[in-house]
C-alpha cells in the first residue's frame, strides 16, 4: 500500500518536475529567442501551465500522498521531497483561493503598471497597485503565521530560517561597517581611474572571452549553451541543461563579462545538483541567498581578486581593444575595483550593494509590519538612500520605483541579495582554510574550487536548507564579520587608506 | 446546460493546445539549441507532456462534452473543433489501450534499430522490428475500419478523402508520363551542367540570401525565426510564432536556398491560419499533401522558374561567389533544374521524385493489404527503382533503409509527398486563371501570390478537408494532368527534346 502510495507520489512529482521544465524552457525562450508576435499567445500557454502545477501542488491526490506517507518513507530523498510537497501544500491551503486568484490578476496588472509608472517618473500612478499588493502580503503572512514579526512570514519564502530577529543583529553590523569603509574610501588620496577601460569592445570579441572564461570556470557547455538577452539570467531546465544568458555594451565590457561569470556561479550550481534529485522539487538551489552566494562568489572572490588578473589579463587583453595594450595590471585591477555610491542597485559595486538592500529590507520590513505605508515610501527611500550612501536620487525613478520586485508582489526577497554576499564571504574564508586558493585561481586551475563547492554546497540541491548549509560547511551560523573583514581588507590596499 | 458543457470543451481544447504549444517548443529546440546532455531528461518530460495530451483526448470529460454537444453546436469553429474531437477519441478508442502502449514502445526501439541498421546497411537486424510494426498497422487498420483496401484506414491519417481507389487512377497516370518524360530527358542531346554551381559559397551569405528571400516571399520574421538544424523542418507553435530551420553545405548552395524556400512555404501557411482557430486543434495544415502543396509550390512553381531568376539572379550573386559572376542566367537556370535519377528520394529533383513515391506507395499498399511480406522488401524495392527510375541501389542503405518513416510505424504517409506535387500543380494552374503570376514574379511582388493562397488553402486550416479545398479552388478533384503537363512544358523547354 505505502509502495503503491509512493509510486503515485513520485508520478505527481514527476509530472510537476515536466511542467515545471516546460515553462522554464517557455520563460528561456520568451527572453532569448522568440518572436515577438507570439508573446501574447505564448503568455496563455504559460498560464495553463502554470495552472497545472497549482493543481498538482494543492490536488487531493497530493493530500493523501502526503497524509499516508509522512513518517512511512526511509528514502532520504522522498522524505525532504514530502516535506517540501507538504510545505507547499499548507501554504497554498491556507489562503482562499478566491483571494489567490485576485491576487494573481493584480500582480499582473501591477507589474505593467509599474512599467508605465517607472518610463514616466510617476509614483503616484502606481501607489494604489503597490496599497493593494501590500495588504494582500500582509494578510497572507497572517495566514502563513508566524511568531515574532508579520515579515518573516515572507522571508521564509525566500530564506527559510532566516527572521527579522536575525537580520536584525546583522545587518545593522553591516551597515555600519560599509559606511564607515566608504567614508575612508572617500577621503583616500589615491583614487581609481575607471576611465582608463572605456574604448570600444567588439560583442563577439567579448562573447568569445566570456565564453572561455565560462569554461575554465567548469561550466559544461554540453550541458548548457550561452546566449543574448535583456535582463541577464541563469536558469537549470534540468542539471544537464542550465543555460546562461549575458547581454553586452559595447562602451563597456563590465556588464557582459562579470556578468556573465556572474551567471556562470549560478549555473555551475545547478550543473552540479544531484541527478538523483531530479524530477523532485529539490533539484533547484535551496534559498535565492545560497543561489547568490554561488553568483557572487565567481564574480567577486574569483574574478575580481589580483590574482584572477594576474593570470587573466593577459588573455584578456588578446580580446580586448588595442587600448589596452599598455594599461598597466593594476591600473586595471583598481579601475574595475572602483567604490562610488550610486543611485541604482543593480549598477552597484560590491561594496554599496549591500547598503542599497539595507534600504529596502527596512522600508519594507515596516510596511508589512504596518509601520509606515507605501505614500511614505518615497520620501522615506530617499532619507535613507541619504543617510547610508550618501546620495540621494532627485527621481523616483532613479529611487523607490527603478525595481520590478515589488510590483510582482515580492516582499521579503531582497534580504537574500545581502545574504549572498555575506554567505560568500563565509564559504570564502573556509575555503582557504582548506586549500590554498589564491594559488589556484593564480593558476587558472578553477577545478578544486568547482570541486569544493559541488561536495559543500551544490550537489544537495534543496537536501540542506540554507542555514543548515552555512553551518555544516563553516561551523557556526551566519555570521557577519567574513563580509565585513574581507570587504575591508581588499579596499584598504585599493584605496591604500 | 449546454453553454457550460461548450466551455468545458473549451478548457479541454485549450489545455490540449497549450500542452501542444509547450512540445512543439521543446522539439524545435532539440532539434537547434537543446545542449545534448539534457537530451534523455527532455525526452523522458516530452513523454509526460505527450501522455497529457493523449490523456485529454481520450478522457471522460472530452467525451460527455462530445455526446453532450453533437448536433448542437452552431458555431462552425466549435463544430468542426468537436468533430476533429470525435474522430480523435474514436479512433483512439477503438485500439486497446495495452496494444497501444507496446506499440509506442516498439516505434521508439525500431527507430533506433532502424539508425543502426542503415548505418550498418544491415536490413535483416531491423526486419523483426518493421515486421511487428507493420502487424500492428495491419491490426490497427481493422480496428479502425474501411471499406475497400485495409491501407485506406492508414491513408486517411494523412490525407482523409483520399484512397486506393483514388491513388489507383492517378498514380499510374503520372507514373507513365513520368518515366516517358524521363526517356526524352536522359536521351536530349543538350544537358545541363550542374558543375557550374560549385564553388566555396560562405555560410553567413546563404543564411543572408536566404532570409531575404523568405522575407521578399512575405513570411513575418516578427512571428518567426531562422534557425540552423540537421534535418530542416518548419514548426509552428501558435499562428504568431512559426519558425523555420535550414541546413549549410558551403559546397552545394542549393540545399540551403531551396530547402529554406521549402521550409518558408509550409511557414507561410501556418502564419496565415486564421487567428480565431488558436487554441483548437483547427489551428493547423489540413493534411500532409496540403501542407507540402504549400511548401512545393514556393520550392519550384516560384524559385525554381526562370522569372524568379529573371529578377533575383543579380541579388543572388550579390552574396554567392565570384565563381558565378559570369554564369549566363541560362547555364544557371538549367543546371538547377537538372534532372537525375538517383537512389535518395530526398535528394532527388522534382521530376523523379514522384517515382520515389509510387516505389513506396505500391510497396506499402501491398504490405498493408497482406499481398507481400517485409522479408521481400529489399528485392522489390530495387526492381520496381529500376523499371521506374533505370536506376538500381547495390545497398539497402541506399535503397529500402534509407527513409526514417517505417521505422516510427507511418505507413500511409509517402502519397502525400506526390499529392503535394499535384495540388501545387492544379492550385498553380488556377492562380494563373486569375492573375498574372509570371509577371508578378518576374516583379518580385509575391505579395498577391501570398495573398491567394492565404485567401484560398492557409487561413482555413482544418476547416476544410484536403479535397474540399482543392475542390472549392479548382472546381474539380484531384487532376493529374496538372503536373504532368507542367513538368513537361517546363522541362521540354529546359531539354529541348
Amino acid at each position: 500500500m505505502t509502495q503503491q502510495k509512493l509510486d503515485q507520489f513520485k508520478t505527481l512529482l514527476k509530472e510537476q518536475a515536466s511542467y515545471g521544465e516546460a515553462i522554464g524552457l517557455m520563460g528561456w525562450d520568451m527572453r532569448t529567442k522568440a518572436p515577438k508576435k507570439g508573446m501574447g499567445h505564448r503568455a496563455e500557454v504559460l498560464g495553463v501551465l502554470s495552472q497545472k502545477v497549482h493543481e498538482i501542488q494543492t490536488s487531493d491526490e497530493m493530500k493523501s500522498c502526503i497524509d499516508e506517507l509522512k513518517g512511512k518513507v526511509e528514502d532520504p530523498v522522498m522524505k525532504r521531497a514530502l516535506e517540501e510537497a507538504e510545505e507547499t501544500y499548507e501554504k497554498t491551503a491556507k489562503i482562499p483561493v478566491d483571494e489567490y486568484r485576485e491576487y494573481v490578476t493584480l500582480q499582473s496588472q501591477a507589474e505593467s503598471m509599474w512599467e508605465e509608472a517607472k518610463d514616466n517618473d510617476d509614483f503616484d500612478s502606481f501607489r494604489p497597485y503597490l496599497e493593494k499588493l501590500v495588504e494582500y502580503n500582509r494578510k497572507f503572512a497572517d495566514y502563513w503565521g508566524y511568531e515574532n514579526h508579520r515579515y518573516d512570514a515572507l522571508l521564509h519564502n525566500f530564506e527559510p530560517g532566516v527572521t527579522v530577529e536575525v537580520l536584525d543583529q546583522v545587518f545593522p553590523k553591516v551597515r555600519e561597517a560599509l559606511t564607515s569603509l566608504l567614508d575612508k574610501i572617500k577621503n583616500a588620496p589615491k583614487q581609481p581611474d575607471p576611465s582608463v577601460l572605456e574604448g570600444h569592445f567588439p560583442k563577439d570579441k567579448q562573447e568569445q572571452f566570456s565564453a572561455e572564461i565560462l569554461k575554465r570556470m567548469g561550466y559544461d557547455f554540453q550541458a548548457g549553451r550561452l546566449d543574448e538577452t535583456v535582463h541577464p539570467f541563469a536558469i537549470g531546465l534540468n542539471t544537464n541543461d542550465v543555460r546562461v544568458t549575458t547581454k553586452y555594451d559595447e562602451t563597456d565590457f563590465r556588464t557582459a563579462i562579470f556578468g556573465t561569470i556572474h551567471e556562470g556561479g549560478h549555473a555551475l550550481y545547478e550543473q552540479n545538483i544531484d541527478e538523483n534529485l531530479s524530477f523532485t522539487p529539490l533539484a533547484d538551489g535551496t534559498s535565492m541567498g545560497i543561489h547568490e552566494s554561488q553568483s557572487l562568489f565567481w564574480e567577486n572572490f574569483i574574478a575580481r581578486t589580483e590574482a584572477f588578473w594576474q593570470t587573466h589579463y593577459e588573455l584578456f587583453k588578446s580580446y580586448a581593444p588595442d587600448s589596452f595594450k599598455d594599461l598597466p595590471l593594476d591600473d586595471f585591477y583598481r579601475a574595475i575595483n572602483e567604490v562610488k555610491p550610486s543611485f541604482i542597485r543593480i549598477e552597484a559595486d560590491e561594496l554599496t550593494y549591500c547598503l542599497h538592500i539595507m534600504v529596502r529590507y527596512e522600508l519594507e520590513k515596516a510596511l508589512i509590519g504596518g509601520e509606515i505605508e507605501v505614500k511614505d515610501l518615497p520620501r522615506l527611500w530617499n532619507e535613507k538612500m541619504k543617510d547610508y550612501l550618501g546620495v540621494e536620487p532627485e527621481t523616483n525613478r532613479e529611487g523607490v520605483l527603478q525595481d520590478i520586485h515589488w510590483s510582482g508582489g515580492a516582499f521579503g526577497y531582497f534580504p537574500s541579495y545581502a545574504l549572498g554576499y555575506m554567505y560568500a564571504a563565509q564559504f570564502s574564508k573556509k575555503m582557504q582554510e582548506s586549500m590554498a586558493v589564491e594559488s589556484h585561481i593564480q593558476n587558472g586551475d578553477f577545478q578544486p574550487i568547482k570541486e569544493w563547492l559541488t561536495e559543500h554546497v551544490h550537489q544537495y540541491g534543496k537536501m540542506k536548507k540554507p542555514l543548515e548549509i552555512v553551518n555544516d560547511v563553516t561551523g557556526e551560523g551566519l555570521n557577519p564579520d567574513y563580509i565585513v573583514d574581507y570587504l575591508t581588507e581588499k579596499y584598504q590596499k585599493i584605496y591604500q587608506f
